[in-house]
């Protein structure tokens, strides 16, 4: 049975769309390789979205009820949960009567010891007849190839601060810290933890500013890795143009990350964006270092 | 034999001095025990500490020529080197030809395997027939004590927050990454690789109002432990009443350093301080969790 085949028998993919652009990108790899989507776009987070381009209907994130009955109208078993999410205030979420009993039993499910919200959804949600799968499962496209995607490639020392950053996210994995960190000439200069990787990447720019950092500008890699408890079904680490922005400000040679556990949702975009900085993007086998 | 006729017995006490209240301190806690002491105040770095309390010659950093010949002539054995110093411009060192040997043979030590530049000055200095100890040797009173040093004492859910901190040190250490981490709710919210503790204590007080961090005010722990890697003769973790500021300014419930393996250079000034603050500073017991 080909790849189309299998896809068709699955019916419809259900696609509930936060906000940025991935959740387009992975509706029309999904569209290209001959399964029909269903869009859902999220009030309060989708606007903006050129959702037109495929079968949509607006909800708000409350609206399970509404969203159950049109997604089973719709012949959709598979749901694919995408895309950023500002906490909605509580005028956006507009729960109907089954997304409160639907809330109520995720919590439930939650307290009863699973790692993350979203895997108690899949289990409320299987228990619905549907059955939750992560983007990259429905749109392997979107994950990170090993090896360089653009022209440049990592030296032979940044491949030594890469292996070192590696080291360093794998020790650090069991306490659930920041999945990044910033290595340069063999020393870990920044270790992410709740502040986000953009936020990492300033605090370089402001390193090197004020003398902290003293490792040539050209020099350090960005290197991100999932952490061991997250379920990557639902919750990778992904970059994007801005991450190479922001990489190309702090002043370093490249990024690293994990080839197939990344998300970087548009490969062109992406391959672009680093040959314009003039640093490399690489993918380094998942479970070694490179 | 009493301390205090060790201490005669160990000839004066040549200190040399940079920048802020430590020095001084050291002095005051050594001539106390009665020891002599000479202060070599360093141009560029103690400018404005009351340096006249004690016998004392002003230097350059470079005339290491001129400190030598005058610590002898003070019958002065045993050197230490304490206080804060900025990197001097090249027209602050002016070094003497004893200087310039002197650098020479501590760089071939540094470069021959020493961990650290300060341990390669011990050695060239041991050469010449003097002996280099680290403050806390001469004054211990400036060595952080076991428990609490003001009023608040961390609660249960503190000591779980310190316990974690210290883990993930441990676990950090053989990277030789910073020296702290901020802790809440038992989770690790900020870990200090190059920048230093009080922009890490500031990050805190940012994430706190962008919502990154959403644990309540009043909660959280500063953790700070010497790496497994520093001579901790010369280089131990330091906290002082602007640590104290800055962990309130970030809205913690306090700060927990290694007993005997932290400088908090004026007890009693610490104690005012974290009273002041309402925060609690506690010192645990060194290769154990609280």
């Amino acid at each position: 049975m080909s790849e189309a085949a299998a896809a068709r028998q699955d019916g419809p993919l259900a696609l509930i769309c936060g906000g940025g652009s991935l959740p387009l990108a992975v509706a029309d790899f999904v569209a290209a390789s001959g399964r029909k989507v269903v869009l859902f776009p999220l009030h309060g987070a989708a606007e903006g979205t050129p959702v037109e381009r495929h079968r949509h209907h607006w909800i708000y994130v409350g609206q399970i009820g509404k969203f159950l009955r049109l997604a089973r109208a719709e012949g959709c078993r598979d749901i694919v949960f995408i895309g950023a999410m500002v906490r909605p205030s509580i005028w956006q979420v507009h729960p109907d009567l089954v997304g409160l009993s639907f809330l109520r039993r995720t919590l439930a499910a939650y307290r009863g010891g699973d790692n993350h919200l979203i895997s108690s959804m899949g289990k409320v949600l299987e228990g619905e007849g549907f059955r939750l799968l992560g983007a990259h499962e429905v749109a392997p496209q979107i994950l990170m190839p090993q090896g360089a995607i653009g022209r440049q490639q990592p030296s032979e020392r940044d491949r030594a601060d890469i292996a070192l950053g590696l080291d360093y996210l794998h020790a650090a994995g069991p306490f659930d810290v920041g999945q990044a960190v910033i290595v340069a000439g063999r020393h870990v200069l920044a270790v992410e933890a709740a502040e986000g990787t953009d936020a990492m990447l300033q605090r370089m720019v402001e390193m090197r500013a004020n003398g902290r950092v003293r490792a040539a500008v050209g020099t350090g890699v960005l290197v991100k890795a999932p952490k061991p408890t997250q379920d990557r079904r639902f919750d990778l680490p992904s970059i994007g143009p801005k991450t190479i922005e922001n990489a190309l400000r702090a002043g370093l040679a490249g990024i690293a990350v994990v080839a197939g556990e990344t998300i970087i949702a548009e490969p062109d975009l992406l391959r672009t964006a680093a040959d314009k900085a003039g640093i490399f993007v690489v993918g380094v086998p998942a479970g070694a270092s490179p």
